[in-house]
């Protein structure tokens, strides 16, 4: 008989945001009136319009797609050329980093390729996570047979977690023990946090000395704004040895609807076969999107390479600086009622400790209840995020100011 | 040290059409005329303009991203509901099948889908492919560590291979062994076969006696014209039970470049547990899918609503019409030649003998060398596919009369 794969059976309930988004139907069905005033800051997606300059570019591929000397069927898996190009020469060769339009992969969504690289990965490796930490890294791993199962705190055994805190500034450090594969996450999903060039620097340095690979996720580099922060792993010395770097087109260009998205994987990152000889991971990521993948849509790729005109450049700079001033915004305002906050000034979100130490499923629901403000429990980010919840700072300005006042006037 | 899945190593050289592609640019690189003259009949890839009903609705589209309230960040997972309602309705409901919206899953491609369906099904499963089968099939199931190693004639240990040839119309029978997923093409990429409802239901009611998963790839549906024929596998009895069907925009559409398909997971769909209990895979799926995928393009799932306007069917209908003219004229000139042809008449492909016998890749490079037309050699698509080869009906009418005049005049 057809066996089904069970390890998606050790996966806890619900994905965290499909678990808010039931708790928020639930709350707005029995009090329908509280639907008009509902503010989301939940879930990390973009509000704002996209660039002009995308959408000129998009209606441009639109109308390529309506004659036939112009038209575009099946493009390369990888991306096309002009793309890679534009992204190898703005992203990385521009800032004196060293990759090359052919070890970036574009794709439909950091989402799919953070979960689909364990794909050319092999099973036997010890895998590293932070805690807080995005579930994707986690519940892709238990799907992939990579953990046992969960214990009550939603902790997978044969996982590793490190520990993010406040002592840590929610950076946790090396572990003491060897893995294999490392997630990071910098600037930080949920958490708000960055990491420095020295921090990262022990990251890279730690990867090299125990042959592990770093996969390193981006999304989020748009955000930083002070200068000593590293926006991308190859900044750092030996990191083309040992990591693979994820962006996204979701958070600077807002393309969370429109699915852009890349990955790069150097072509001097080696990893062992079986029997112990090393060999570059490249060709096998190649294999892998020649084969399960067909290339983001022509349209979105026309959409993204805009994002690198200098009015797309422009129009980028607008939104970011539109989130960051809510960011701003929602930071000052738990700041000012004594609440604990990190993040929120090199990242969209602000990550912040719940009041007199009550639980952040509590808090979510203190927040939806009586200030009709969707946040996200830290705790739905791993069992070290119990006790915080995050604010998104994707939002309209009169939203931000809205929670804001709400915030102030919350009673605790 | 960090692995790697060893299992890719057992692929072999190359995917089909990157093989070809390396071919066509040496030839042409050797030959530099002869680029002009070129014609490309290998890839299945389309070639005439995107309906107008699509780009409209694009267009509309691209200016809904342009204003915050009718701006569309992350969309749901499994595709917007007006789209899923629009395929339930059009593509099953309408023609008597029981599908309901939420059991269809929109995605960018069924390449992608027929790869990643291998997520959610347990590694022991028996695996039955046809031979000559779509490459995609077999690779996903090498990535995912389901085979040996290939043999000398490229076929893999482990997998059951189902033989189409002359004697079956290249429709395999069920096999007598037990399997438990069986991967079925209809209208077949590469042979032009299409099952017959007698035949469909013998693999149906194969699938029910063993408690298989029929894997139905319905990307061909929409060129077959003889009424006689089932255009989905839901239009035999039973097979809610045991069959997921994948179906694509690519090639009714012309969405190649555009990226969308679908997936159906009936709700009444169940495989085995390790320890023997029936659970369905709907909830697998949808997991899957919230997890590893974010959704297509809004943009793109307006495109594909647009299909199934009164306007975009009328499109639709014409781009048919127009490569199965294609596929008429091609079919006549192999035909004429004496050849043994198959497909091409509820197709896009054209299946053909080689004359006097020789390999599917002498006729590939003759072809080319020759007639400056480019194939796909039988033999890439297994063994049971060597000797014979493949013509595309996606082309212009003058270069499908074009391709008709040059294999008028070749010397064999």
């Amino acid at each position: 008989m057809a066996q089904l794969n069970d390890n998606y059976l050790k996966l806890r309930a619900g994905y965290l945001f499909p678990e808010i988004a039931r708790r928020v139907k639930a709350f707005c069905d029995a009090n329908p009136a509280v639907k008009e005033r509902l503010i989301r800051c939940g879930i990390g997606d973009v509000t704002e319009p996209l660039p002009e300059a995308v959408r000129a570019a998009m209606h441009r591929a639109v109308d390529d797609m309506g004659r036939r000397e112009s038209f575009h069927g099946y493009g390369p898996e990888q991306g096309y050329e002009w793309l890679r190009e534009a992204i190898a020469k703005n992203d990385f060769r521009n800032h004196g980093l060293d990759v090359a339009a052919d070890e970036i992969f574009v794709s439909d969504g950091s989402k799919c390729d953070t979960g689909n690289i364990l794909d050319v990965l092999g099973a036997e490796n010890r895998i590293a996570v932070t805690d807080p930490v995005y579930p994707v890294y986690v519940d892709t791993n238990v799907m992939a047979g990579h953990t046992g199962e969960a214990n009550e705190a939603g902790a997978y055994a044969g996982l590793v977690y490190l520990e993010g805190n406040e002592g840590n500034g929610f950076v946790p450090e090396v572990p003491k023990e060897k893995v294999d594969v490392i997630y990071l996450c910098f600037p930080n999903n949920p958490t708000g946090a960055v990491a420095t060039r020295e921090q990262l620097t022990q990251w890279v340095e730690y990867a090299r000395a125990n042959e592990a690979i770093i996969l390193f996720d981006a999304a989020y580099e748009a955000y930083i704004s002070d200068p000593a922060l590293p926006h991308s792993i190859y900044e750092i010395p030996g990191a083309r040895e040992c990591a693979i770097e994820f962006r996204s087109f979701s958070k600077n260009g807002g393309f969370t609807g429109v699915r852009c998205a890349l990955t790069v994987v150097p072509k001097t990152l080696m990893a062992s076969t079986r029997s112990g000889e090393k060999k570059p991971l490249h060709p096998l990521w190649n294999r892998r999107m020649s084969t399960k993948f067909n290339g983001a849509s022509y349209i979105v790729q026309r959409g993204a390479e805009a994002l690198y005109s200098s009015e797309g450049k422009r129009e980028v700079r607008a939104l970011l600086d539109h989130y960051m001033g809510n960011a701003r915004i929602l930071r000052e305002a738990v700041a000012k009622r004594g609440l604990g906050v990190w993040g929120g000034e090199n990242a969209p979100y602000i990550w912040v400790k719940t009041p007199g130490g009550i639980s952040s499923w509590a808090m979510f629901d203190k927040m939806l209840q009586e200030a009709n403000v969707v946040i996200t429990p830290g705790s739905g980010f791993g069992s070290a995020g119990e006790g915080y919840f995050r604010i998104s700072a994707f939002n309209s300005r009169a939203n931000a100011e809205e929670v804001a006042r709400r915030i102030a006037a919350l009673a605790w």
